[in-house]
């Protein structure tokens, strides 16, 4: 029955960019919030924007286990280019940085396993200055293809907002043309609302995989805070364009900047958001908590559901959020849910939240399993009408997954049934 | 010469309270940040403000060797009376909460090894409601007395601020009078400065030890940089008035809201800026990483050099600050230094900073021996023209310390007096 259904959820989504890919939201590795614009390869060899670095962090991505929950692109972001285009117009990798050039690189990562994506911009130049795309859109799509790109992020610096709604889509023509699939992820709505336009985002879901929608994330609460608000207090307007194939994009997961609480807190709230999960963090260094919320499988199992439902913000009180997203198995007509509780309280002492399974929308007669996603807490089967309540830290998260039962809640003990229904 | 130099230094301070206490900045455990006024004993009882609460915390105290580091002080904050006086006027601690009463958990503090503190308000009632001292301090400096308390936190909630002037020395008398040792933290300048009055500090360092002059910390990197701002903005204004036994408060250590960079940034300004350590974390659950920032010896020795004089911020461009204090040994006219680099900024990639030692106000001809006191980095004996270059995470610190060398530095490699003399 569940299976049944999903299958009509799908079909009932909007035309999207058939490129049959980002059916759930990428998962990868990125270089830009981490590692910026470091050029200097002289002064700072470790952490410059290099073919070094990016084939140390596909060596650690599978290594340290990144690839075996999920994280498979390896994503250069901006500062890979020469200033100046070849003598045939093609873009060139910096030569001393890139020595080996972009193909090499691109099969180091798929020897690996992983798949390796590239940055360009639609405008005359990147944001950091390095030849865009204007002009030589084609020959960029075929030159792309050539080194076996899987995954291309392309900017909107220096070009004109009015223009991209015939300029992203044509690009995304040309990348499909190579017969390359090639992930899409386009930044066209952002500059486009900057500038006081109103995107057209049927065509965005028919054209991209993914696209950016607000500022770009920095290294600290108070950006990833504006974020998880901006996702709050527009989910009306753009909870409706994600699905398969075609995501929203609050840009990537860091580190240095966030506590342990806040960082849990991103994790949790992208997986309610169907979001990319693309860590921009120095794997060499991670300390050893911060990996394990990024490997944690059963959060990654609900950002990666294949109903591909973007989850919203179901109550905002005195700095206490819950956010619901719907997500498989679903009985009859009841989805199952992802439930985060967040703290924005600063007053430095944990919050108690009580609401019964019913308030959040959770009314299967047949009753939810339920279970915490960061702690090792099995709630067992409960009926709407139970009360749960968590305990959730200053600037932290508490996600409870809510896997609603085949059959009518009984209190029998748990069975094998149940069991295996439930175990991901 | 560095002993003779020393205690100069010292006579010059202006005069202050006589109790012998707070030579240096108290260091301890204290609820508030972290418990608040939780007095839900019967719903939440391992968190309520108990005298379970601070028997667990005093245990910790000592079994996970924060006493072993210098942290002795178990201080009660506020929510820990009944709502009213005793048939004699006299002040009693909540029957349900306190059972044993304040004597008995001053003697297990003591028997711990540790001292015990306590909170009060000037006022008519304390910030939470319970009753203030107003018009019973005499008798509520001689109960703390009979209680065996060492260090009573008086508020400031419910009063007058033109009244403090009499009455924070009024009660400061009282406690002298009885005869025991207790330091007195005030929060007299604080409330005068809301109301906009200019404190006499003249009078508050004679009569008190510690006290607050800005807004209550929350667990939130904003709030962190707020006070770091407030403690850089008006340095030339608060710094002098810091010295053994009276130092300015910028309240507690805390850990959910901060992130491990930025725990790390508090404790070393904290010591740079002579501040009480008094942490208000949960000690049964605090992480690793923190517990170790924490105890971190090194820094915890600059915060309590003999000196007591309070450090400055010496820069601040684009997001990098530089944080200076003046700490033993000297050589002849010349103070050695804690330096903390902080970089404020959130752009997500380390920033180095490069700079001499003289630039830095380290000038002696002898040279400094300068190391890391998080990384366990030893530079060396480096000359006044030495650049040194250090990397600076995001919303982080680095803080070496530079010992001055009483001797003319040469090139000889290190010998056995050099490290007895630098060796803490």
């Amino acid at each position: 029955m569940s299976v049944i259904l999903l299958l009509l959820a799908l079909s009932s989504t909007v035309i999207a960019l058939d490129n049959g890919l980002a059916l759930t939201p990428p998962m990868g590795w990125l270089s830009w919030e981490r590692f910026r614009c470091n050029t200097d390869c002289e002064g700072d060899p470790e952490n410059c924007i290099s073919e070094n670095l990016f084939r140390t962090m596909a060596d650690l991505v599978v290594s340290e286990g990144y690839a075996a929950v999920g994280y498979e692109y390896i994503n250069v972001d901006d500062c890979w280019l020469e200033k100046n285009r070849g003598p045939r117009g093609e873009l060139v990798a910096d030569r001393k940085r890139f020595p080996s050039g972009m193909r090499a690189l691109a099969d180091y990562v798929h020897a690996k396993g992983l798949k390796f994506g590239i940055y360009e911009d639609y405008g005359n130049y990147t944001c950091a200055g390095y030849p865009g795309i204007l002009g030589s859109s084609r020959q960029d799509a075929e030159q792309f293809a050539s080194w076996e790109v899987d995954y291309v992020k392309l900017d909107g610096c220096y070009s004109l907002p009015t223009d991209m709604d015939v300029g992203y889509p044509e690009f995304g023509r040309h990348l499909n043309r190579t017969g390359r699939p090639m992930v899409y992820s386009c930044s066209w709505p952002v500059y486009q609302i900057y500038a006081g336009i109103s995107p057209n985002f049927t065509s965005i879901i028919e054209h991209c995989n993914l696209w950016r929608n607000f500022d770009d994330i920095q290294d600290s609460w108070a950006s990833l805070e504006s974020i998880i608000d901006y996702y709050g207090n527009n989910q009306d307007y753009i909870i409706p364009n994600a699905g398969p194939g075609h995501f929203n994009d609050a840009d990537m997961l860091g580190n240095f900047g966030l506590s342990y609480e806040q960082s849990k807190t991103q994790m949790a709230l992208w997986a309610i958001l169907a979001q990319p999960l693309l860590m921009s963090v120095d794997l060499r260094t991670i300390r050893p908590e911060y990996k394990a919320i990024l490997q944690n499988k059963k959060i990654i199992a609900v950002d990666q559901d294949p109903l591909g439902i973007q989850g919203r913000r179901i109550y905002k009180h005195k700095g206490i959020e819950i956010w619901s997203r719907p997500i498989t198995p679903i009985y009859q007509t009841y989805y199952s849910y992802a439930v985060a509780f967040v703290n924005r309280r600063t007053d430095g002492t944990p919050s108690d939240v009580a609401v019964t399974l019913r308030e959040l929308g959770l009314q299967s007669p047949t009753g939810y399993r339920v279970e915490d996603l960061y702690e090792d807490v099995d709630y067992g089967v409960l009926s709407p009408n139970t009360k749960i309540k968590v305990k959730v830290n200053p600037s932290g998260v508490v996600i409870l997954r809510a896997d609603v039962q085949p059959e009518r809640f009984s209190k029998r003990p748990l069975n094998p049934f149940y069991y295996r229904y439930t175990k991901k």
